[in-house]
């Protein structure tokens, strides 16, 4: 199969494993990414990563992904909830998106229960950990298989 | 692999694949069940199914499935909103649930972005149409392994 | 004319002229549902009457009117205000739908003034007790001339 | 039958079959009450017509109604929403109402799903187009008969 | 003393001590307003009435009353509660406000517990029927030597 | 003393001593009804009981108490917060009822803080466990005595 | 004329003349009180005065009143807007009373817009300074004669 | 059995009996406190009886209690709905508290229905008048004897 | 270029210049019409202008443009804020429509920030005193340009 | 230098060290007062020191602080979010108030999130625990020396 | 004429003319800029232009604008509608702000509807796409000459 | 004593001393660093600052802070009141807290009175101005002192 999945992490998400373990688990950010990298040789899908606390970073970044990515998985993590910027560029570029979250937001604070992303992405994922980008793969190569049929 | 998983899914979505199929798709519950029942066998795990427009027998299915089976997928459809009595069975059954959406919720009414199971669910999935079945699926196989392990 | 109604009531209206009679008043379901076989008699129109107290049993009676029906006549009574279980099957079948009241709702209690049965019907009629079955009616028979012709 | 009904239409109503005839129908307000005119003289009811953008208008037309009309059917459109004095009109003379609409309010925006008509009206019909006045006639005749019986 | 009292009556005021007399009682505005002369003639008053069901005609008045008005005293009836435009005519013309209701308006529906009148008045009188405009008139007296001295 | 008491259980209740103990508490439904009988044979006064996890069924049952019952003590558990049909039916019966809640709902999420029982009930109890239906026992014998005084 | 009147004012009320005199004016409460008891003196009617900072004092003196005072006049002060106790004082002894207050409430913070003695008074008076006591004074004359009649 | 219970009453309450005789009942709250001292002597509980329209007071009473009571049964009148100070005293003496209504209090005005006491009490009692008390007592020596246990 | 213009200005802007300049500016309204006349002269546009403190008025005037105008430029005024009507009307012609307001309506009184009219315009201009109107002016010629295109 | 401060204690501040000393800490507010006093005397302040469970008797005694002190330090426990009185007899002093709170108000019930006294303090510390109190009284030197400058 | 004009857009308005056609237009970013320095040489206007999707680049360029610009055109995007940081920016540098926004923002989703910088703004222009910048330069060279007058 | 201080300072506050003076005061932020530098020296704490505008860019600096700082004192400006990105930074170190404001936001704009530091501070000060700071550090000494023992 043929593919580009463009993988997006939002702040505080490079501290994954370090911090707060009961809530976000004890995989890295890097341990997850590398178990990603070869579920996409398997399936011969080019993958690309992304990370970073700057809103702007993800906008410019997002922007750049047009017509060089077929899928965007997303865990904006605290932007998920404020970043009117980021929807809007997500809708901008008009590349299917998967909204993923490692916690069950859920159970969470109140101001974390709204998503920004949600109304914009084709569907999400959120509460299994880890597994939550892993689920959001094979759900990215179904939506590219579709695309490509 | 050994585990037993049961899948419940609520009002009108006997009717998947003949209503709103822009919506909900082209595949028929029966459709969903039979490529579970696939993997299902494949990875060795007994599966049972059930679906009602009835809140009353949802509740007492979920009652009966204490001891009765390792993780619960349920899609409880209109009752995902406002039934509380649903929230508290599987509250009270103790058995780890998977909350799954054939739509995304969050491009829908404002009425129906407001779920009552998620804040008793492991985690969720939503708008991957029969897929989201799968993945939830998938996620069940491992957290009923974390069980075992 | 040619045409099939079915004519929905929901809990508690089997205590029509029973109970609360000065808001419901005199006439039982049965005095209101035999003024309308007379009048569907007139008309040569095929008429149904179901009545219940259980949701999942209006919303099985709904699934099953799919091309047995032209047109639903429903008073959902209480249900009207919360099941959106009801309004999801009423909204799949795809059946032109009448909304009926007996009593003003919008002089009532706070939470009666919300209905989850409006917005996916063609109109409604509150207010005047059984008279509004009978003019409802009416309305149905118009909505299937216009299917017909 | 004795009996005389005012018909109280209000803003932008003058301009039926002219505009929106999605929302609002291909018949003329003229059109409306000739059908209206036709039903009363075989009733043997008076029949009197009044249309105003102008709410106080409408307001003095109401109130020069006491001891003339034994119903009044009104339609105030846009006033139904935020007029007051309208509904204090309606209480003061204490003549029974008839509320109607020719769309489904309910499928609109936001500010058009509160009544203040409602709560002074006996009862009322909305979404039936031109039908609605029809069946609002029906009713009016029926309660003037209860009035003389 | 000198001074020009101008008094204004909003909609259905006009109808007083001929509808719901147990709230607004026996008293006609004809029998308030020859009270209200008797008053200013012993005060040496001049003093002006205005009533109106139009809010147009209410806001030309108040536009009028520039330079020929020392106060004005305003039961705006049900407009208290919505006209922002006589709200803005009233401050507009920069002249003393006294604003008074028969009814305690508290004591009332929640759409009528919100006066626009309020935010520009001296301050107000309401609850005490026909003695209101009384106090209102002494209130007046009192504002106009006020400005004399 | 002569009386016929109907003690109602709503979804779950049936679950009682085998879930969440620390909010339910050690005993079964069974224990706690073993406990009214008793009292109940003590004072002379007829029982019945009644546990649905169905809406319907709890409807129908209280319809059913027509003529039958004295009093009826409640526990709609989670019906509580959102059935209006079941508020209909106790309304529609005409026999005084009392809530009872075995904790303390006003310590629990916001959607349980509501009740639609409370509206039509003599008076209710809550928080303590058990007991609190042997108090209400207690106050539905002084209100049949009241009755048949 | 025969009549005693009770004139309460509550916290901060005793610093009059003394503080925020752009807003409450130049007198102390001693000189309104010496113009109203020269005011009673004419009229024959008997007067008391009270003031206090304590929410409890005022509830008992409203409590010595019943039997005691034909009318009360009360400022309370900050306690108008969330004393339910004062308001429940003033329900409870059955005596008529009249809400004043020294400036326009109305124009100030939002949390003095809502006044709980509103609900319970025959009228009230706001804005007028000091003259706001002398117009209850008249209107509570005017409650004793009509009581007397 | 050994144990001491102090009974605490809010503002107005010393009023019971005479005072709005249909909502809150005939009886004094003298004539409730000698029925519950004839209570305590059978069971040989040590009662203390306390009531004041003043917070502070109670409030100081509340902290005496510390080391001096097993159990307060509180009915805070008005200060139920908006005393945080009493909330937190009594929250700081860590006595186990039952709250009491002699009213239903979900029947009457919305500011009534919420309860700063509830989130601090074991449980409560609403709407059965003076019975109220008493069950109240029952309750109250249930939780001594499980403290002695 | 050919084309018609309608101003419409909406209550108390006949007092421009004349009341609180410090918002409004210096400016008459005729003033501000006169510079318009010029600048549609000079662009050999046909202008028309209206002023009205009556609703009904802009409204007949508004349905009068019917094929009058090829644009309407509005300052509703205080209408802005409540007049479903007019929305109504503007809405049925059917000619395109430019709000304007002269001063910045997001800075004053919370009633003052939401349009009515927002929602039917191609756009909107606020906050630049007489020069909001040259500003829809120049708008209006150019939505006019794209429609003779 | 020279000054006087005046520090008033709420409501249960009397019991800090006695009573949940998880969220109040260890020190008794009479250790924190000889703390405070210490620190006074090396900078040479006159301090007092006031603590009530009553309203009341704080509002009294800011008021007596007129002319007496020059500046206020107040923890005014749970009347900070309830009483206005308190609020209105500090603004009405005019002396420069500080607010303290032991515990983190913001991390606590929602009704404890909104503060009547920060509107007319200078400023305000909250979480330190006794701390805070110190850190109110070096503030308070600092304004006392500006005010002296 | 003299002048400094500094032109703001912020994320996502570099893909103009490239996304979402429908809403936004076919002209390019820099098609506009273009067309406003043809207008700017015209009028011998200093123009400078600036776009980022990086809330804190906007920010710094802001600041260095004080002392730099005579006036700012600003259309934020997004950042529109939660950005306190920018609002703060542009306020403090104290130079006179004009809003800019292609679409009606008004006609979009409801968390587009609140502008934070409309408060802080001269005024604004919505809804005439490329035009909208035209009418805000226009605006500007107004707000100049009035400055330099 | 040993200890590292980081200060960190959000977007606007390096324009400190130079806007808005009557609100943020004479101070530039290089004189409070300045100032608190002298007293870090006297009690030997390692003190490093802060400043950006950029929020990317903070959250960053506090991510680099885990393990180099014993202490953060924060004054995230206008992020306060959105960023949660920065509320999870802050967790995510799990370093103790101090939140700071110059002024008192209680008194400002609405959105500025929530803030999404304080619940996971230790404490706050507000409204002091530059002294603010300094409280803060010798909080933040405190907190050392205790982390130490």
């Amino acid at each position: 199969m043929d593919g580009r999945i463009l993988v997006i992490n939002g702040p505080n998400l490079n501290l994954l494993g370090m911090r707060e373990k009961d809530i976000y688990g004890e995989k890295s950010l890097e341990d997850i990414n590398r178990e990603l990298r070869v579920m996409a040789m398997e399936k011969q899908v080019e993958m690309n990563f992304f990370q970073s606390n700057h809103e702007g970073e993800i906008i410019d970044r997002i922007q750049d992904a047009r017509g060089q990515a077929d899928c965007i998985i997303i865990n904006a993590g605290a932007f998920t909830h404020y970043s009117i910027a980021i929807h809007d560029a997500l809708k901008a570029v008009d590349i299917p998106v998967i909204e993923v979250h490692l916690s069950n937001i859920f159970k969470r604070e109140a101001f974390r229960q709204q998503s920004l992303i949600s109304p914009i992405a084709v569907g999400g994922i959120f509460g299994f950990g880890a597994l939550s980008y892993k689920m959001a793969f094979l759900a990215a190569c179904e939506i590219i298989r579709d695309q490509t049929d």
